[in-house]
């Protein structure tokens, strides 16, 4: 893999992933302001979470016609965010970025009127990533040899993100289907780095933790050991497992797993990327063909944090894993977050999981 | 407040509540299936929460033209949930319910294949609360003396759940706007009986045992004395205050609090319920004024847990108040829970806090 890096008119880094060497030189020909940022991160003291307040992203770009796609290649006099006239893989920090190393650092220490409500600087990064140069391409039909690709592409940027002082977490995550609010069409995934630990990772270290004290087991290696050999499995391979978990709570929900224990993507050996590869093509294939359409999805990795934290254990006590999950309950019916779950938590859920990795079993995958 | 309990065609309770005597002996005609529940409750070993799989409800009334609205009071020829043709306001067990009490209680103990996700049944209770026999009304125009029926059916409701063995939280709601999945058209809420503690009020609870331990404080006691005096307030009188939170996750978010420091709704006194219909339809009417069309909402009871938990603090602990948030940025656009909540649970809002305070007050209610 290739790796070039340049620079986009308002001094914003792009990153172009190649298999093999080509020149990356073209120049970010428009006329850009500089990205001007002033996130802030607030700590909810009843919940104990921090919540990042990103004001200037109201006015951000907002389902463009498909001529008009800011992650086309440029064309000659229709100049987008990728300068080059095509390209494989390319990285770039968003435009309209939520978390940035460069925000404005200078903000008080509170929310106005409310000492408990710490402030800081919306400081992380955010970046978009191409999983290719065809607008109506999705990820499922990629191909293996691209896949790839971006695997290694998550793989760098876990390590570059994670290597910036002061992030602590680094999420890639694809959103795919405007049923979902997904703004732009183009095949692209994010990445997200936090200066702090996002609640899922804090409350599944915490339950490592207390499963530690009460059986003196690895929570996480009880877990695959349980589910890999159970009646949830949806597709495995030699390196990979996928099963439906089985307190899932979303309507299709899997959970990808190495069957060896790594923190992050970086662990993952060239053969465990390419046995991924293989497992992930195949259940976003099912997930396309469940119905006539292609379900909507959230495809979310879940790394280690980047430090060992307080007790010294906690990338010894992750498992890397990939969680897939569809709101899409039934052709044209969306399952909504609505006050059992948004309000106090509860998720409430009407597929049954035995059932789901029945229904996606049976999808013929050519 | 008279309160008189019928029975529905397949046994389900159904009570009306009145403001004055009424004659309810309208008999229930339809020839109704039992209610055959199958729900179960999975224990998510990895994120520590109870999930409840309610497969069943697969087949609910999802979006009935107006003139078959289940809720509506009944007509000859066309009998309803209501039997009664006219009525205030109307409690029943759902006829597709998340958790009932009388659920089949023959359930393994584990999930197939993973004795990591402990298994019980769907026990609980879903009600749905009518608050108008008026199909085309919202909440916010049934006027104080219907509003406050309501809170008394809410107390009533939060007794009585509460005093049934084995519910440990009792969550009065309402979803509000099909844009977030309402599938009723007709005014209503709900009132769920889990018989566990959700995530928010497991997580404030541990938050307000930290804040005691580190600075010897109230947690709620000390948000509200600073909300209270703060930049954020919308709306307020002698007993109840509505402000926007320093953290607020929704892109329209209000916290009500009573101004005196109490468990839930039953222990609010009569003027405080008055004064909280006051400061309720008030905030409703801005809610329904900030755009051309009245928001979409999620109106959400925190109320303390029926019992005092294994530190015997957890109703002493608890400050009852009511979220109401809306998931609209602007008109048309909804926010959407995508990978950074849905799948790590970093929240991260488009709107700021003052702003959308002084948007709030700004809106004239007449």
């Amino acid at each position: 893999m290739i790796r070039t890096s340049r620079r986009l008119a308002d001094g914003r880094e792009i990153l172009y992933f190649d298999a093999e060497p080509v020149a990356r030189d073209a120049v970010d020909t428009r006329d850009l302001p500089p990205v001007a940022t002033r996130s802030q991160l607030r700590f909810d003291a009843l919940l104990g979470e921090w919540v990042a307040i990103a004001s200037h992203r109201q006015t951000r770009t907002f389902l463009p016609p498909a001529d008009e796609c800011p992650l086309d290649p440029s064309r000659p006099g229709r100049p987008t965010e990728i300068p080059e006239s095509g390209y494989q893989v390319v990285v770039f920090e968003n435009r309209f970025p939520s978390l940035a190393t460069g925000v404005d650092r200078d903000v008080p220490a509170e929310a106005p009127g409310n000492s408990l409500a710490e402030l800081r600087p919306g400081f992380g990064r955010c970046e978009v990533v191409c999983f290719t140069d065809e607008h109506d391409r999705i990820f499922a039909d990629l191909g293996p040899d691209r896949a790839r690709l971006v695997v290694d592409v998550w793989a760098d940027r876990t390590e570059a993100l994670g290597a910036i002082e002061g992030i602590e977490y680094v999420f890639p995550f694809e959103n795919h289907g405007e049923e979902i609010g997904v703004t732009l069409s183009h095949p692209h995934g994010q990445i997200y780095g936090y200066p702090y630990l996002p609640a899922r990772a804090q409350k599944i270290l915490a339950s490592a933790r207390a499963h530690r004290a009460r059986t003196g087991g690895d929570l996480f290696a009880d877990v695959v050991a349980a589910e890999r050999s159970g009646p949830r499995v949806v597709t495995a391979n030699e390196h990979w497992v996928a099963f439906v978990p089985a307190a899932a709570r979303w309507p299709y929900e899997l959970h990808l797993f190495p069957t060896r224990k790594v923190p992050d993507i970086p662990a993952l050996t060239g053969e465990e990327r390419d046995a991924f590869v293989s497992v992930y093509l195949d259940v976003l294939a099912r997930f396309a063909r469940r119905f006539d359409a292609p379900m909507p999805y959230i495809a979310s990795w879940n790394q280690a944090p980047v430090h060992p934290g307080s007790d010294g254990r906690a990338r010894d006590d992750w498992w890397l894993h990939l969680q897939l999950f569809s709101l899409l309950r039934a052709p044209g019916k969306m399952k909504y977050l609505a006050g059992s779950e948004s309000g106090v938590g509860a998720f409430i859920t009407d597929t049954n999981p035995e059932d789901v990795a029945e229904q996606l079993r049976a999808v013929v995958v050519e």
